[in-house]
């Protein structure tokens, strides 16, 4: 990349792990640093990255770009830990899946100048270093969320690294962000977490569904310590979007309870209206 | 096929036209008939069917085998409808997604012998004519649900006509069938379709959710018509279904409202877990 010669990439999951993988691919000198030492050791081996970083963080002050892809509930922390050495550092970025509290911590730590929030759409139900790919990001949305005294220039860098790694950036507010997330990212998991539960009560195994059950339940294979982590984080905007979901279920039982069929046709005909209006 | 040299299928949509097409394929001579008349006509045009069937049934007493394959609260007026002329049908069978109703609609049309309930599980949220394609049912599961009343030789030939369209055919009890897919497959529809309203009442188009949102909401898309029949016919399991789901999202929103980590853990392993047992 033409900015960057040197990088750190703080946890190496899927999505930490396919920027690594990316950079690396580019000719960037890639320090990566994991929590658990057999994904480190992977990650050296298959040349995802350069070398490792110790758990003192020596060395990443060479870093001109700091990437944190740790659990939501994790990144305050990292950020805090590593402020004190990033001199050099001209972008530092996260890739959390809300970006309030992320934007809130880096001001905190007094980065908010080099650091601009990242949330790549790009995930899926797989997690770890073994499901990440350099090509992960192609064609994918990224939103970016600067921090009130985030500069012009860091901003330019963050949408440059994701345009590089193919993905189309565009800028948010990230509280306005987190609302709208909870709604169309956090609701679809939970409901698929929650059939899943459902169907694990009744003894109902994913080879027993059709093609159109098996989308369904797909994101229940989600990793739960990234979940949880979102959940708790977005707890507000989310537990508004649930209850609204178990409204429209509330109302449907009672369409059938009640014999409604002109209710019932309502209901499955709203949904196949949004449906018809945008599928991209 | 070698047991048929005539068939007739009724209602030319995914499922129906589907079989028209892999039956005509064959070498069947396939009499078609749907109430939309342009469906008749491609259907003709494209050779999906040899000849059509007029709306009074003339000529059907030609067909061996008989597929219905109609919304399901529209099967037992066809059955009813058809019964008189079927003296050489060896095989009636109806493609619908619940079983109970229509195996009563056969014995009360004085059919039970020849009559066999079939359920493929190949449909997705596509309908019509247009989607259909002959190996629609290469790979797919499909139940059979006899009658009290049905010969080993009509069971025979259900088996025997799946089998030759590519599929892997298993009998069922139908009543313990229509319970079992309330919650494997009129669930996930309903919470595809739920989801989809809260989408539509924020203001969130389809193009904005991520990989995981937009297999969450396919199922929005699928026929209104036949799932208020679906639904309406299997009232009872699946309002069970419905309140089991509200009942695990209504937990998860308490643990969320209330700051419990540990509870919204759970939660999001329940369904991991159900996911990892067993992911076709």
């Amino acid at each position: 990349m033409r900015e960057t010669e040197c990088a750190a990439v703080v946890g190496l999951g899927l999505i930490g792990g396919s920027v690594a993988r990316a950079l690396t691919e580019r000719g960037v000198r890639v320090l990566g640093f994991d929590h658990d030492d057999a994904t480190l050791r992977a990650a050296v081996a298959e040349g995802g990255i350069h070398s490792p970083l110790a758990a003192d963080w020596a060395g990443v002050e060479d870093a001109e770009l700091v990437v944190i892809a740790v659990p939501v509930d994790a990144a305050a922390g990292v950020l805090a830990a590593l402020a004190p050495r990033l001199g050099r550092a001209l972008l530092v970025t996260d890739v959390g899946s809300t970006k309030a509290s992320v934007v809130d911590a880096a001001r905190a730590a007094g980065i908010g100048a080099t650091f601009v929030g990242s949330h790549p759409l790009a995930g899926d139900h797989r997690s770890g270093w073994a499901a990440s790919r350099a090509e992960l990001f192609h064609g994918a949305r990224v939103f970016l969320a600067p921090t009130a005294e985030t500069t012009a220039a860091a901003l330019r860098r963050a949408e440059s690294l994701w345009r590089e790694l193919g993905a189309r950036a565009e800028q948010v507010d990230a509280a306005e962000h987190d609302r709208r997330l909870a709604v169309t990212s956090h609701l679809p998991q939970v409901a698929a977490s929650a059939l899943a539960s459902v169907l694990a009560e009744r003894g109902a195994d994913r080879a027993e569904l059709g093609p159109g059950g098996r989308d369904m339940t797909r994101l229940a294979g989600s990793s739960p310590a990234m979940w949880t982590a979102i959940a708790a984080d977005n707890a507000l905007p989310l537990s508004a979007a649930v209850a609204a979901l178990e409204e429209r279920l509330h109302d449907f039982r009672r369409a059938l309870d009640g014999g409604d069929g002109a209710e019932l046709r309502r209901f499955f005909e709203r949904g196949n209206r949004w449906f018809g209006r945008a599928d991209p």
